[in-house]
């Protein structure tokens, strides 16, 4: 089979995508091959007759290397011009037809400038949401309200706990929608005077409603956003699609966005990838993930990957701020940020609700211990 | 840990998902139950302290069934209030946290009429699209126009070829987006022509451009379909996000819709599930998933099934089209046809086009074929 010419022109800058293929050694190099063509022209190379499509459509395969037993790492060229610099199309290219194949992962994309110039990644990043709360020189700090069924009124009444506690970041539960037991306006509006009522209090807290839904529901939350003077949002990027958390980010809101991985683990795409690149790359200040030790199965490798690569330096893309979470407790804090460092922010859940009525003080201990553990 | 009480008010109708826990049969009643707060209230069941949440909002365990080596099929009802009746937020409560967790597999989903009232389906189906393009007792044929890279001059003349030969839906390739080498809007407008230009030899063959990118340009992509006149469209619903896909079909679009595939294998949900009852529930007339037998390696069950689950009787919601692609050849038609019967569409692509000069030839002995061997 025909194999793309080495020497191709350099005018073509590439995205260079590198995939786990598990394949036998004797085919692994068809395997690459038969890749780059499923996710560049789809076509066998011997039908591809047009000497542009060739020298600058199809994918070429940069490398090979074993990674374990039966297990290699290919890398591979896929022209940036495919892309149309659209965020649905780059997801197409990097792993649409390939996503069906059980035998490969998408592992890692190294993005050139010609490429990443064209998304402006989160509009404030880890100095720009410091700055908007107010924390300097020590992790933040999120709780989160729940569970879904309460009234807006109780959601509001224990939004006000955590503001006087002194929480930086009041969260929506990500499963709160748009239900008829706390309907998005209602409860919005009531949490975002909670911590509005908090400031008499000294709190500097900020409320962060759950957008969900289709696009147009989206941009009539945001809009909601703007109105109320909400400080910042919860996005799910996979729950919503990606191309639409692109485009809300971009044309619709003004404050800061916490990125939540709910429905992105349903896949064989690296999380250090989708969570700590792709989600800041289309717009997340800050992104969740399940850190180790709690209810999840992610490794400290991996968190440690997913909050590395998340605040890597990437051009002109600000660095996200990572958010470990799912079942932390507030004992776990010294450890946290021995781990993850000031530049985090510890999101704790049903730790806190589980104090029950002393919620207020086991609040208040978390905002305490943050503050006294800072590297 | 207490249990959601097995008395529950009858007024709480929920949605059924199938769960495939991996779990020593010690451990899986507790995993179980896990996964039900996990995908409901996200907290231990004894901090939910509030009755209308424990009657009302915990997912309840309603049955666990061995279905292999420490495998489990464990269905669990989800209320159907909490999905806010929204697709985003329905992909949330089905599988949003639960995703992060490798343990875990969706594998179908039992609606309840009181939530898919709120939906329309496909608004064509099996029976609409045959109405449209005119084929009665026979199996549909569809070709793709490709490879990327071409000029949009080079793919309506490629599109002329297939309306000659009486192909009934050509489709562009799914990595046909807005390229600089054929932008969308030029690109479309050329293949339109190009089927309009092929009814004086008698063609009735209908154009399916691809619409992909954020919500925005999706909506200008369907505006310049119902402007030009254009036929159907091809939408992959993953790529673009499935909430997206819903408004899509639902508020900018009068013709059939027919499904990819792309990116909705990077995941732990079953294709059946995806491709047959999601995508169909959202609207999509026709659905293009990898047969058996081809570049991909899905079963001749596993497309049985997704056959099956895409035409199964389902309240008002009509049938959606299984089109069955990925690596077929004009030879398989006959087997082909008695495998899925005649409410198919048979998807060849490079079969035909690596026929080179005799693409005319090919594709006009493609559609006799599938007119010679109808069930």
């Amino acid at each position: 089979m025909p194999h793309p010419p080495a020497s191709r022109p350099a005018a073509t800058p590439r995205l260079h995508a590198t995939y786990r293929i598990r394949a036998r050694p004797s085919e692994v190099e068809t395997a690459a091959r038969l890749l780059a063509l499923e996710q560049s022209v789809e076509l066998p190379a011997e039908v591809v007759r047009d000497p542009y499509v060739r020298d600058h459509v199809v994918a070429t395969v940069e490398s090979i290397s074993p990674c374990g037993d039966e297990l290699f790492d290919a890398v591979i060229g896929l022209s940036v011009e495919t892309t149309g610099f659209d965020p649905a199309q780059t997801l197409n290219m990097l792993f649409g037809n390939s996503s069906l194949h059980t035998h490969v992962e998408l592992i890692d994309v190294d993005f050139p400038l010609e490429f990443t110039q064209r998304f402006a990644g989160p509009r404030f990043g880890v100095a720009g949401l410091r700055e908007r709360i107010g924390a300097v020189g020590r992790p933040l700090t999120c709780a989160a309200l729940k569970p879904q069924g309460l009234s807006s009124e109780a959601l509001a009444e224990l939004c006000y706990t955590f503001a006087v506690a002194g929480i930086d970041v009041i969260k929506d539960d990500h499963g709160l929608a748009d239900q008829r037991y706390a309907p998005f306006a209602e409860r919005a509006r009531a949490c975002q005077r909670a911590v509005e009522r908090a400031r008499s209090a000294g709190s500097c807290s900020v409320y962060a409603p759950s957008l969900v839904g289709a696009p147009q529901r989206l941009a009539e939350q945001a809009r909601l956003v703007r109105d109320e003077g909400i400080g910042m949002v919860l996005v799910a990027p996979a729950l919503v699609g990606m191309p639409a958390f692109a485009e809300l980010v971009a044309e619709h809101l003004q404050v800061p966005v916490l990125a939540h991985p709910a429905y992105a683990g349903a896949a064989r795409v690296a999380p250090p990838l989708v969570l700590g690149k792709l989600f800041r790359l289309f717009g997340a200040d800050a992104v969740i993930f399940p850190s180790y030790g709690g209810r999840f199965a992610y490794s400290r490798d991996l968190c440690r990957a997913i909050a590395a690569v998340s605040r890597a330096p990437w051009h002109h893309i600000r660095p996200a701020m990572p958010v470990p979470a799912g079942g932390m407790a507030v004992e776990r804090v010294p450890e946290l940020v021995e781990f993850y460092g000031n530049d985090a922010m510890l999101l704790i859940g049903a730790s806190l609700l589980s104090a029950g009525d002393d919620l207020p003080v086991r609040a208040r201990g978390f905002v305490e211990k943050v503050r006294s553990v800072a590297t």
